[in-house]
């Protein structure tokens, strides 16, 4: 099945952090009741933007959201100490967003994931910067999987993100991500593979078809998971039309069902 | 560069039934004209569904289309007699409509096709019927080039069709296709990949959805060709958005050309 991580609840956004400000109970649980109805999977949280008050905010965040849904939280930050806070928050294993080969991080991270109950999305970047061809993502991934295991982690526990970089920058930087993607799931059979799958957008118009037409290419790729808004009725729609396709929607069921229900059209 | 056969010039539409019958040169210089202005690089021309008038319809349609379009054309019946006097017709090369592995169209088709000046579609099919894993359809594959090639043809003539069936008959059947033209383009290099890619969704509802996200996915794969209506604007939009993230499409140039004049949106 495909693991949407719904992506809204993030203090970047201007009324998510207003909201956060003010308290704002009713907003952030209205929110996460419609990202949970539309088919987020996990949601996100990122209490990131209000320097000096992320332990608070993510606190109160929490609580708020575990009281709104059922679904498991993706706890978003790169700061060990706020996961670690929040992780005896929580009332079910999270996803943790996110681990990287940058040494920093690496080393911040490694020994708060050591023995955790969790998954974690594991993106695809070291000291040396952006990745330039899609060996040097699948690189990254192999050396992160394995130094996850080294600590514990199970691969089925383990979301390898591939960096998706702009288009705009790049021509290949689409033909890329797919290969990687492709490589990725062939050689570290087991992992999941997912992503922010909107930067490969960024300095283009009408960035909402791209983004839907990528994350398409992505599923043929064996992509198996995507950060993103589940209230995008259209990403949503071409989600499950490319579950649907990609064999893994027995008998058309669930097709048929969002049919029905008028969230997929022509 | 992606190549698209244009579908909508073929007798077993009504429609076009009627302006052949009638003779009506202006509905099929019109329709012809806006496959073009679309962006169909050939046109598919099948004459074949009133008995006994193959010939002479395909005659007449022949004269009225090249009068109105300089592309090439698609010459598409299982009659080596009906093709070699379109063949004789026509101002230059043009793509057959096509060859399988089936006996008697395989011993009719070859012959036809030695030593002519032509591109071909070439159906993944034999006599054992329908293919039911992507291995049948890649071995069909490669007889059909091989015996392509052992008449002169070069790979680059070649456009293979993996044969889609539908997803309500088998939920594999798109993903089978996918993998099929994924193979196919790895393992038989310079050979194009093409298709009628509707049959993907018969028998299920809101069709053109399915139709655009198979045509996403099998691009991933290396598709670069399709069979399809190039009048249809929404089929048109992910095509050139899929050409942008297949990294066939320098500097956005296409993408934000067919933006700029509101050929595509979010």
């Amino acid at each position: 099945m495909f693991t949407v991580i719904g992506e809204r609840i993030n203090t970047t956004l201007e009324k998510v952090k207003e909201a956060v400000e003010k308290r704002d109970a009713d907003y952030i649980t209205n929110d996460v009741k419609k990202q949970t109805a539309c088919g987020a999977t996990y949601i996100d949280v990122n209490a990131g933007a209000r320097i000096g008050c992320e332990a608070d905010d993510m606190k109160w965040l929490l609580d708020v959201i575990q009281g709104a849904t059922d679904l498991p939280l993706c706890l978003d930050s790169p700061d060990p100490k706020i996961l670690e806070i929040a992780y005896g928050r929580i009332d079910q294993a999270p996803m943790i967003n996110s681990i990287s080969l940058e040494t920093d991080r690496l080393n911040a991270m490694l020994p708060f994931l050591k023995g955790k109950d969790c998954k974690v999305i594991a993106l695809c970047m070291d000291d040396s910067g952006l990745p330039k061809h899609s060996d040097d993502i699948v690189n990254c991934a192999k050396t992160i999987v394995e130094k996850l295991e080294q600590i514990g982690m199970k691969r089925e526990d383990i979301f390898v993100d591939p960096l998706i970089q702009p288009i705009s920058v790049d021509a290949n930087n689409g033909a890329m991500a797919v290969e990687a993607v492709k490589t990725i799931m062939q050689d570290l059979k087991g992992v999941h593979t997912t992503g922010g799958l909107s930067n490969i957008s960024y300095g283009l118009p009408q960035r909402k078809i791209i983004n839907r037409c990528f994350l398409l290419m992505m599923m043929a790729g064996g992509l198996d998971s995507a950060i993103l808004d589940p209230m995008d009725n259209k990403i949503m729609a071409v989600l499950k039309t490319g579950e649907l396709i990609a064999g893994n929607d027995s008998f058309c069921m669930n097709f048929l069902k969002s049919v029905r229900a008028g969230e997929i059209r022509s």
